[in-house]
């Protein structure tokens, strides 16, 4: 393992006050955690807080959609290991402003249980709370570390969404329902070119031959569903668009946003090669997607690969959503 | 070699449409080139054009550069080889309003001549064209593809200076007079894991031992100064910090803004670790930077490693242009 870091039992802390440092007009750290909140106070004021997290190693996500227009908090627990109820909670407390709190968690065992539990203790304090959980990984029904299936990727676009919610100041439950209406419409698949290393192991999660990828894989190296010979761009795009149309049917008269992400060392060269493929290709269902991104939202450290989100826009709203101006580092 | 590619020699104008058809609120291709042009064509007019451009592989610059405040036009070459003189050519004239055009060139033999010739080009349009070389890279002098020093990740603040002047209306004279009062105050170092390997030729530029780094490496894998060990985050930061203050003597009453500058395949959590490190390192000089950045900036591929950039604000404008708004995929 070779990595620009000091001692491997303390990269959270050591990166949440780096950005923390870097980044001191988005975010304040949580005294005595490793949660970040939303320096610009004022912009919360009077709204519902919105506060994500999980394990770290997924950088950007959560810290850096923490902003004016996006998260309120991010709560970041040890590498691809969820964050304790207690920082949950403390996030939760944070951002309240007595309009209530929405959790947005990614579905994996770990983090549903902790952030249940941050909810049960904040209503003991009287603060509101509800929560989505987003399972938008379609390769794989239950994991390594899930139930159903896994949260991935896609959940940057729930991250906006009830961001923009929030931030033009929907209640509670508008933003709960509002989420609920989103979560079925936002599908994930990803393929990879070799694991993360984890820099509390020093392991990489699988090993894959010199010309092996593998289909399907999770953000903290669960298995796919297929190992096979690296094949050309175009190729990787027919599967991936294949599995999520089986799910989602594209139709031209449908409206999508599309997000390619990078999984962290994959150079921006083939992750715009990949799109240029994925245009052609959705070209081929008649879809021109409406809003896109491409660039390295929800990696794994170091994995190298490709995850393609597709969210069906099923309310002209949405969009709008996805277009608002964020004050955040990542978005 | 293992990449999401489909023909090795198309690596570019894939990558180049890829680019435009993800971000068509911000880029159009000039017709028949690698070249492209802000798609915001109205906030071009009866201004300075700013064209940059060279080899491409070191995504998202110089296109993810290209809009409204920023760049009007980039020219990208074949992977780690300039741009041909048409090219350029097409992209002065594409970005020209009259007022003329200025040039942000990176110090590599290639670049220079290539951009040169198509200077003359336009010389005899009678479109006025003035233009600065970037020499950031303090690591070496003379290198495989340059004479003097290299052009590195500084590079990203002269566009952004440069950017912010045509966007509010200086002219080509003033604009050339403050790119050369702000270029001897860019100085910029890396730390290098391991080397890209090129799409077109299948191979590392080096290799290192798993153990070993490399200090001085520029983004075309050319030779740094030493080769040792894997340190601790805090040691690299205490070189590449150590041979920055010999070049610019840190003081705490100056204004600086930095960029920690991740080489394509170093994950997020190293670039922010660093940084912690970095904020660390500056505090013994009592210098708290007035505008920072941690991001994939200027890259090299897959290559992994870090690169350091610290500009000395010696005119409190500066700041001001940094700070201004622009409307670009990567800033």
């Amino acid at each position: 393992m070779k990595k620009i870091i000091n001692d491997p039992a303390n990269v959270v802390p050591e990166m949440v006050d780096g950005m923390v440092r870097s980044y001191p007009q988005y975010l304040e750290k949580i005294k005595d955690t490793a949660a970040v909140v939303r320096a610009d106070k004022d912009s919360m004021s009077g709204k519902v807080g919105i506060v994500s997290g999980g394990g770290s190693g997924h950088e950007p996500t959560h810290a850096g959609f923490v902003g004016k227009g996006m998260l309120s908090a991010a709560v970041c627990g040890q590498v691809f290991t969820s964050p304790t109820p207690d920082q949950i909670y403390e996030a939760i407390k944070a951002v309240d402003q007595g309009k209530g709190v929405f959790l947005v968690i990614k579905n994996y065992s770990g983090d549903v249980m902790n952030f249940d539990m941050a909810k049960d203790m904040a209503d003991m304090d009287n603060i509101k709370v509800k929560s989505i959980v987003v399972d938008d990984d379609i390769a794989v029904e239950n994991s390594t570390f899930t139930q159903g299936r896994r949260g991935v990727a896609g959940t940057i676009f729930m991250h906006k969404i009830v961001g923009a919610l929030a931030q033009e100041g929907a209640s509670l439950d508008e933003i709960d329902a509002t989420a609920k209406k989103v979560l079925p419409n936002i599908k994930t698949i990803a393929v990879a070119l070799s694991a993360a290393t984890n820099p509390e192991t020093g392991k990489p999660g699988f090993v894959l031959k010199d010309d092996e990828i593998e289909y399907g894989v999770g953000i903290h190296s669960e298995p796919g569903y297929r190992r096979e010979k690296i094949r050309p761009a175009k190729d990787l795009v027919t599967e991936l668009v294949g599995k999520l149309n089986d799910e989602m049917h594209l139709e031209g008269h449908k409206k999508y946003a599309v997000l390619v992400n990078g999984m962290g060392a994959t150079p921006l060269m083939e992750q715009y090669i990949f799109s240029n493929d994925l245009l052609d290709k959705l070209n081929e269902f008649n879809v021109n997607p409406s809003f896109m991104k491409v660039g390295n939202y929800m990696t794994s450290l170091d994995m190298a690969g490709i995850s393609l989100t597709i969210f069906e826009l099923a309310d002209e709203k949405w969009l709008e959503y996805l277009n608002k101006p964020v004050e955040t580092i990542a978005w």
